[in-house]
């Protein structure tokens, strides 16, 4: 930390306020997790400027392959031979560019958390809205092109799910388990994926309920819990199973019972007019009912984020529409005995709700080597 | 489009400013690269304060694993059963409880780029400075800490980079082969990494000089450039290598020698005193002296970022010094023949230069099937 104070003193500053992942492992020592990594040749987030009569830009890097489907590019150079301040002095110039063709004014609404002071500093001054409440109320139903994007994922999950069930076996560890789980949906997508999740194994491990894979090797006999959440083309999927490696002990049938059947209950119960409260409680209930507990949401929208609104917790009051698309994960922890969660994509029909590319929910994989 | 237009008008906003990942595939159907995507149990980046005489807080999920070296730490709520308006809101308030217990006033240095408008509407009011450039230049230059950190990344991408050239053979895709690199490099650190660079594969691809694995699927006679560079504890190793699969061709053999000298005469010439621009373009001239040429930089520093400053390129006037750590990467690129690139971590030392955790720069590996 040292360092960073020198420079608030040659800077004549009093306080550091430090979010770039590299900031805080040079400053502390933190190194944020592996996916919220920026790209090394961005210079930030990339930027999109949208007029409301629809005019549309975007400026992105210029070794940046994916593009938009509406609007028009602005490409920074960053990689070039020339420029030693890239890639933001690049950004700048590109960015001045791109203000001089949209020639944008007047109230400007912003990204909240995502917006850049720096960003702030090329935008024309004057008054500034969020939108983060009203795009979050806005992406809470989903077009049927997006339950067609959502249906994608949730099959790329059941494909790693499927993966991780044949692969699971005395002697792996979690870390080559979970290579083989994103391998497959990985060549299944044609691409790299970002994947998110927990792989868990053993008793204190499942019971712990999160957590990245790790180095332990699973033995005969082990829970695991595979909470995989693959993104592709934009959306995400998410998933949960448990499962034990050969014959599953009584108690552990107990614990992934309870998960299990929460999860029919939700299946059968949720539907539009019923709260996110509500069916909150209605699936804990069931959890509780068995003897066990969790402490977490019962579940959480999904679409362009992982996590989305309306979240199904206590004090969430929203409610459930037809065109939602909920992930309900139920889950059942004890110490003594480890722990269990199970999860499938929900889409919130009319009349009820419906799993998008459900994969077997088993308790057991026979494991005998 | 459209909805993204419908909050614009919602809010009597004439302009919406969007930098969040998932607000770019919302309103533009663009998603940016995978390493770029926010962890969806966070409310934005992780956030320190940092005073002048050494005081210091970082605010985290309360999910999140890793912990910093130094400075008290504040978990917000990101998982719960009961708050709707997780994870911004539990921020909000936690961060309502550090500045509480710290509380920051003054002349605030901030993270330019990172630096959002929401989390400076949570600060006291008052003068901001950016302290982007000051810190850049304090990490030009790498303790031996660092330098220890950085030659264990090296010996990471090291052992990917031999891997890769164990596994590549005709008829594996890209994306197997990358994943089979991954995976060594994941079991050997213990943990998921985060990994970027580029996988290619071909005549058109190597030529093409960047891009991620693919679908396509390696054939006899087939250059690879492989790209890799793995993070691992907070800090980064780079690397490149190229290989043909089977015998070179004569002009194969062209391309790889001019790129693999090109790193050569870096290695002998590379020195404290020279400056970036003329170690740039030393090297570029050695691969321009044997007919072929780079349309990109020669390196960069690496550290905290793997792109860091200052970068080998013709108007970088910084000059060497001992400590640096440098990323030399000359490459070849024809059209007609295909690209090869070849790529080593340079530490500076008071006299020259010395590659960190050196692999193998072979033009060819044995593939008969």
């Amino acid at each position: 930390m040292s360092r960073t104070v020198a420079v608030l003193r040659e800077l004549g500053a009093d306080w550091a306020v430090l979010t770039a992942p590299e900031s805080l492992v040079y400053a502390l020592g933190y190194a944020p997790a592996v996916e919220t990594g920026p790209s090394p040749f961005a210079a930030g987030p990339a930027l999109a400027l949208v007029g409301r009569d629809g005019e549309a830009a975007l400026i992105l890097p210029a070794t940046e392959v994916a593009g938009p489907r509406a609007g028009q590019v602005f490409r920074y150079d960053n990689y070039g031979l020339h420029h030693a301040d890239l890639p933001r002095g690049a950004f700048e110039a590109e960015f001045q560019k791109l203000r001089g063709h949209m020639r944008p004014s007047g109230r400007f609404a912003i990204d909240g958390a995502a917006h850049s002071a720096w960003i702030d500093g090329l935008l024309p001054p004057g008054e500034r809205i969020d939108l983060t409440a009203a795009l979050r109320r806005q992406r809470m139903t989903k077009t049927d092109a997006e339950v067609a994007a959502l249906t994608r994922c949730a099959e790329l999950a059941a494909i790693g799910q499927t993966r991780m069930m044949a692969a699971a076996r005395p002697g792996i560890s979690e870390l080559a388990l979970f290579a083989a789980i994103r391998e497959v949906m990985e060549r299944e997508a044609g691409e790299r994926l970002a994947v998110t999740g927990d792989l868990l194994s053993g008793r204190a491990r499942t019971a712990g309920m999160t957590g990245w894979p790790g180095k332990r090797v699973l033995g005969q006999g082990d829970a695991i819990i595979a909470d995989i959440a693959p993104r592709f083309g934009g959306y995400w999927g998410d998933s949960c199973a448990t499962v034990v490696l050969g014959t599953p002990t009584e108690a552990q049938l107990r614990v992934f019972g309870a998960a299990r059947n929460a999860l029919d209950l939700a299946i059968a119960e949720i539907r539009p007019g019923m709260t996110a409260g509500a069916a909150h409680r209605l699936v804990r209930g069931c959890v509780q009912g068995a003897g066990f507990d969790y402490p977490h949401h019962t579940g959480h929208s999904i679409g362009t984020a992982v996590h989305e609104h309306p979240r199904l917790c206590d004090d969430e009051t929203t409610v459930l529409r037809a065109g939602m698309v909920l992930m309900v994960e139920p889950g059942a922890y004890d110490p003594a005995i480890g722990g269990a969660r199970t999860e499938w994509m929900l889409h919130v029909t009319e009349t009820g709700c419906r799993p998008l590319a459900p994969f077997p929910l088993v308790a057991a994989v026979n494991s005998v080597e």
